[in-house]
């Protein structure tokens, strides 16, 4: 892999206060046809034409190699395809997942962020932090080794609400809805913790419900850490064994 | 959390030849409002109805609690939501990854395998299908912990090509992609291996590319398994220290 790629996949962020760290680089990419937006998904940027061909290929939609490549104004994250495919793709038949569009940066319209700013406040310590991971309950995790958990839980560690689900999302997505029907939204003073990595998207169901600190157990993209800080949320990550990362908004942890 | 739930989301497998095992259920989940078809996700069934609030109050489409459950003929894996929604939701306002519709079970419609049944073997020994993620190289997750990677092999454990990404899909993509355009499809007589969980998409993909074995470092959901069953492949999870779990199609394992 040449040096120029993977330089490409690594963005260095500065804590608050604190030592550099490097992430992994997450940004949109649109899939065009023939002109048409087709998909966006997330992903690192890199080799960009053999995602999306791989993808068409997958999808059913290629059999065969097609000329891909940037669009014709060299518009960032998007990657045009020349037609046509072997079938009309019905909207049915990609699963979609929450976010993008959304996210939706440079060339990538239709900017919107639904978050308000997270509220101030709470002050945490950063030992509970760390810990939040170990009192999320999994008892089909231990069974299977197959599933991401989303914890809900009060300033002072306390374990209100936590899901289990193959999908990070869906997993935060039921705490969050089981939170919407008990009239608990927006989650101020509340923190998420997540068993998985931190992508954008986890970031931002977590800023759309309002809370002000997310733990993770995984490691943050640089996509998440952007939108953290944007959002000033509190955003920490690799918490584990009285140890965490704190990506942004230090200031809602104590030492 | 009461037991039916657990129960529900825990499939028991019988792999060839072997003792059980136990994976977590993965199944297609429908979102329709007001009878309109809005979305797929794959899912882990159980708090259907907390998924599909949580989901729409991420994406902004709904700001209180709404009446959500069954259809009227109760179609099993299908959540209908009461309109009317904020806004209209744009097809670009999520993001699609690959998949659904093409694995619509029980009442989701458009079932459609585009993969041929994989070509009979190659002999792989157990050992070598245990060391394939130590073999692939992984320079941007060293640094950040925040990517995964899909590696393809030869049958004798020979490194041909590797992709890393903050997505695990994305990462084979790129991979299946690149073997596109080297003329390298279908890849009959391959493996795939890939750093994380093997969902039913990342089985899917493996099969439409044609390769007979897929190994993953992590735990295989119960439609990662069926899929792989019904398509003649191996499935092979938790590979790792010389251990490895083969789910489906055995006999291409030798000790």
């Amino acid at each position: 892999m040449p040096d120029s790629t993977e330089a490409r996949m690594i963005a260095a962020v500065v804590r608050d206060g604190d030592v550099g760290d490097e992430v992994a680089i997450e940004e949109p990419l649109e899939i065009r046809v023939d002109g048409r937006p087709l998909a966006v998904t997330m992903r690192t940027p890199g080799h960009d034409e053999e995602l999306v061909l791989g993808f068409l290929f997958g999808e059913g939609l290629i059999d065969s190699p097609r000329d891909a490549g940037p669009t014709r104004d060299f518009a960032s994250n998007v990657v045009e395809v020349a037609g046509p495919l072997l079938r009309e793709p019905a909207a049915r038949n990609f699963y979609t997942t929450s976010s993008c569009g959304v996210c939706g940066r440079g060339a990538l319209e239709e900017v919107e962020v639904m978050a308000p700013p997270a509220e101030p406040g709470p002050q945490v310590r950063r030992e509970l932090l760390a810990s939040l991971p170990d009192l999320i309950d999994q008892p089909a995790f231990d069974r299977t080794g197959g599933l991401h958990a989303t914890g809900l839980f009060t300033a002072d560690g306390s374990l209100i609400s936590v899901s289990e689900d193959v999908g990070r999302h869906n997993a935060m997505d039921k705490v969050i809805g089981r939170a919407l029907g008990a009239g608990m939204l927006p989650l101020a003073g509340h923190i998420l913790c997540v068993t998985g990595r931190l992508s954008f998207e986890l970031v931002q169901k977590a800023a759309v419900a309002g809370a002000p600190v997310l733990v993770g157990v995984g490691a943050p993209s640089s996509l998440a850490v952007e939108l953290a800080g944007d959002r000033g949320m509190t955003l920490c990550g690799f918490a584990s064994r009285g140890r965490v990362n704190v990506y942004s908004d230090q200031g809602r942890v104590v030492d």
